[in-house]
């Protein structure tokens, strides 16, 4: 332990802040894990102990999540950008369609890089509106033949967040969770397919985290090789071919740590008032600072906002990392701040974030 | 730091041992990297302290492998397996066909999953030897019009190695160096594509080492996500989408470790004297330890033995786990024991390991 750590808010948006209390028990067995005398990078994933810590990481996440017994659990590579493609090359055969909610960046690029593999059908769309709002569900043209629909329910990058989990009929309803998974409870069976990156709620990158509805694992696809196929990596339990055993670990060290803060309903509420405390923050600036999201559509997990002169931008930035409060520039598209607000986000960081936020307005006038 | 750890040498396939050094940097930087105050699982991949590690990281490995200006070095995701489709995938065209060298379990695989995407053409194998041997290289039946020309410089499972790079005419030399990257200098210049999952003789899995010469990012492969383009990969930096950031840190700090090592010429020579080290103890044991592979195929990297009487295995298991020594049982296909002797693992490992035997066959007679 080094003796002078000195921990900043980190408000990045992925890659992005973990649970103080994972990182010192990563720290701490290091080079000893488990009793092995080897570091758990040292270990074969095919050896008891590895095998051990994987089913125990698989059994929280289906504890936390509730995740019914005909779903699996898996633990693959690529990050989220991989499965835009390998979800329909596994899901939809030749000449299928499958329908996507466009609702910011991701769900975007997840209908752009489906495209050689899936007829996309656009059902609906927030560009028109700078995806400062979404898409009514009234509004969207699904096709009753799709073989599924892909929605993002949280957009890192544009801040908007579906609240509720829409009805889409007898279509799989797949879902790019990567930016609010485990941030609050959540009904796995209304859906065919969820699937994350880890990088945001969950662990470090280079893992993706999903959870898929058994009967789809039947679905023919197309040929392609055994390591696109999720079928063979669900028979397989995510061992088909080495896993990134570093990344599932620390998975697994974040259920552990989430199930101790209470579960997904003390997160959610934790979550809630934080997201809270920023936005009557930004609400009750006066018009300094301002999020221009609907109302109904404000992200819990990625608040963005603007100063009321993008010429004090460089000067909050400066100021703020001076502060200790990290990562808070917004994506290069669109400009501004974001606070990124995960469950490892302790409500401390976001206290220290507004309380700076009136400080800066005060200096700056 | 811990007080009392415990450290076993560690002669596991894959994941494999790490330098003890790179651990107990690792170790100290865990909460607070490189000055920033968070972990360096916690720092955007866009930001500047982890672009600067990134390109030193790439920057090293260019050095420690003298690697010319018109390769790319690319860090993937997905396994050496997922590269066994995503090779052909970017290499060959429809209706190409590509030469591969069959010597062991990994090259038979890499054969196999090719299939969805080329026409393979086993131009020679070692599968009537029971890959004891290499088929020689008059053997060879290659063609001229291949794709390319695939082969498995040391198969880790039947611990078989070629000495030397085989001339393969003007097709691109393609070789899966997943456990003998970095283990003895290496003329780049005479490859197409090299790449090496990192779990062995680099840092954690989850990772992949690429080096291509950038005239075959131009082939055009097949309609595919950009996310399988090697092209967009080099583009990007291997950027593309978040990247396995704690995979190429280790990965840096293994390169850097190297380096203070003295380079690959230093490896190489430390890596005869250990394989020699363990192969003269197996020969000198009068038949009560026997390698079966021919003399000339021998792997620096996987050494296999077996015992005199296979009903001691379980006794030598039980006994050397007992004694420090990690993880030398051998593969489930084909029984018996296996030493890896990666990079990682010290001279000192292999001098207990000998003892350790000699100590074994005395007590068993």
């Amino acid at each position: 332990m080094q003796p002078h750590v000195s921990r900043v808010w980190n408000f990045s948006a992925g890659p992005a802040a973990l649970p103080q209390a994972v990182l010192e028990r990563a720290q701490r067995d290091m080079l000893d894990w488990n009793g092995s005398g080897a570091s758990v990078m040292e270990q074969s994933h095919r050896g008891k102990r590895f095998i051990a810590m994987a089913a125990q990481a698989e059994a929280d996440l289906r504890e936390l999540m509730q995740v019914p017994a005909d779903y699996a659990v898996l633990f693959l590579q690529g990050g989220a950008t991989q499965h835009f493609a390998q979800i329909p090359m596994n899901l939809a055969g030749e000449g299928d369609s499958a329908d996507y909610i466009v609702s910011g960046h991701w769900s975007a690029k997840a209908a752009s890089e489906a495209k050689p593999y899936v007829r996309v059908n656009v059902a609906a769309s927030g560009e028109a509106d700078d995806y400062l709002k979404l898409p009514p569900r009234d509004s969207w043209q699904l096709d009753p033949n799709a073989a599924y629909v892909h929605y993002t329910p949280n957009e890192t990058i544009h801040g908007v967040e579906f609240h509720g989990v829409p009805e889409v009929g007898a279509a799989p309803l797949v879902a790019d969770m990567s930016s609010n998974i485990l941030s609050e409870p959540l009904d796995v069976g209304r859906f065919g397919l969820i699937y994350a990156g880890a990088q945001k709620n969950i662990g470090p990158s280079g893992l993706v985290l999903m959870i898929i509805r058994r009967d789809l694992l039947q679905r023919a696809g197309r040929p392609m090789a055994r390591i696109f196929r999720y079928a063979e990596h669900a028979a397989a339990d995510s061992m088909l071919n080495t896993p990134n055993t570093w990344g599932w670990y620390v998975a697994g060290l974040t259920f552990e740590w989430l199930k101790a803060q209470g579960g997904l309903g003390a997160m959610a509420e934790r979550n809630r008032a934080k997201a809270e405390l920023l936005y009557r923050a930004i609400d009750g600036s006066g018009g300094y600072y301002r999020n221009p999201i609907e109302l109904s559509a404000r992200s819990r997990m990625n608040v963005r906002f603007t100063l009321h002169d993008a010429a004090l931008d460089a000067a909050f930035l400066q100021e703020s990392e001076a502060a200790g409060l990290l990562a808070l520039k917004g994506h290069k598209a669109l400009g501004g701040m974001r606070a990124s607000l995960y469950n490892a986000v302790p409500p401390e960081a976001v206290e220290a974030l507004v309380a700076f936020m009136r400080d800066f307005a005060q200096r700056h006038g």
